[in-house]
């Protein structure tokens, strides 16, 4: 591969998992206080109402929020937190474009974090708003 | 098309959204009180601690949901009903294997239904829960 | 009652109902853009770890975003609004203090409203929040 | 105190708290797989709607699904356990007369148990349905 993603080096993580190659999503961890990923909406991604599926807003807002949870342990965004729950609120209709989900951190201790999110179209369109319960991963529990 | 494809037939929802073609889950409408959706979990489907990604438990649990909705007006399975809200609890772990999510209605009057819905893996163990507050689009809204 | 209560006069909303009178909390709808609800904590609102019951915690926070939906159609705060569904993240503990409650509509429609609150310490630390789907009652439902 | 108190023998606890002083209702630890607690339903506990407050419904889903957990490592169920989040559907309206919350453990680990609740009114109509997350207070943190 002789070119460089030089976006990789600015704070995105593509393609890492099995789900982010599927759906297509892009993690964006510049932010140390506040994971984003992002996905450009194509018909892939879109219910019978041609509108956003629910489980795809679901899939940018859980990753964005567990991201949120990394980063207050590590700053490459990749400490493994564990959604223990989540809920989702759907205020909007997905259209096709860039729809970005934020994350930003409630409260919580040394193992629970309490992690809001929102997913908004690129117009600034409020699309869905999650809170959730994040889990740390001990290290131990990993190996 | 010279060729049947039976599983229509006997009740069989497949590859008809883009969400649905790209994540690769089957609808079935065959009992009138629950929807269910089933999906052979992939590498596709994991996060980065190789279980289910929560995301993908939730496109399961949603779609299972709204066709349990669809169910309660029309035979087919596909009448209109958006996702309003939905909490997920995510109680066990998803691993490859087929995955089941089960929806029941809880209550509701003429325009919302609560719909519960569980997802199990194929050895019975329980993955996640739901539950939601589901809205029928009125038919009038649609043309 | 020879003495006027000027609160009353000046937005204040108390004793109007029978779980108000209970447990005693103060419904403030001065601003038509947060319905707000204030408790003084004593221990008659306490579990059994000497703090805040989680059920005082999301009586606060529903009562208030009942409030603000009715202030979406009603300068005095009383048209009515059913609660649909309401998530709850306790983050912090509630001690004895005053504790108020602020909503905020975060988006919806002719009927139904998403509308978020947040529980605080009157030393502004975060007791809890919520994220909840109203229901507008019409008019004439209610004869 | 010369006489006893036979219900409490029999596995019912009165009066525990500042908050169950408050509202009244009873705590019910006979059945060690489900916590219930039962409020016969007066004036005090209504909305201005003449319906059971949303509040007082989640105290008692609330003090059940507590109670189922303290019931799993504790026969007199009053072993700490704190809500970390609870969601709840208020599928019907709640009408005088007596109201029985009932929990149970959905799954969940050492320290978080998922627990969902039912609350019926006594002609077995359902008024209200809840999720949580609880977390067992290690006993060094009590002391």
């Amino acid at each position: 591969m002789p070119l460089q993603q030089p976006d990789e080096d600015a704070g995105f993580i593509r393609n890492e998992t099995g789900t982010q190659r599927l759906v297509g999503y892009v993690v964006d961890v510049r932010d140390a206080a506040h994971g984003r990923c992002y996905l450009d909406v194509t018909e892939d991604h879109l219910n019978r109402h041609g509108a956003l599926h629910g489980g795809i807003a679901v899939t940018l807002l859980d990753n964005c929020s567990g991201t949120t949870g990394s980063l207050t342990v590590d700053a490459t965004g990749k400490a493994p937190f564990l959604t223990v729950s989540m809920n989702t609120q759907f205020v909007g209709s997905g259209r096709p474009g860039r729809l970005t989900a934020t994350g930003t951190v409630k409260g919580g201790g040394r193992s629970l974090l309490f992690i809001d999110a929102e997913l908004r179209h690129e117009d600034g369109t409020l699309v869905a708003t999650s809170t959730g319960v994040f889990k740390r991963v001990p290290p131990e529990k990993l190996t």
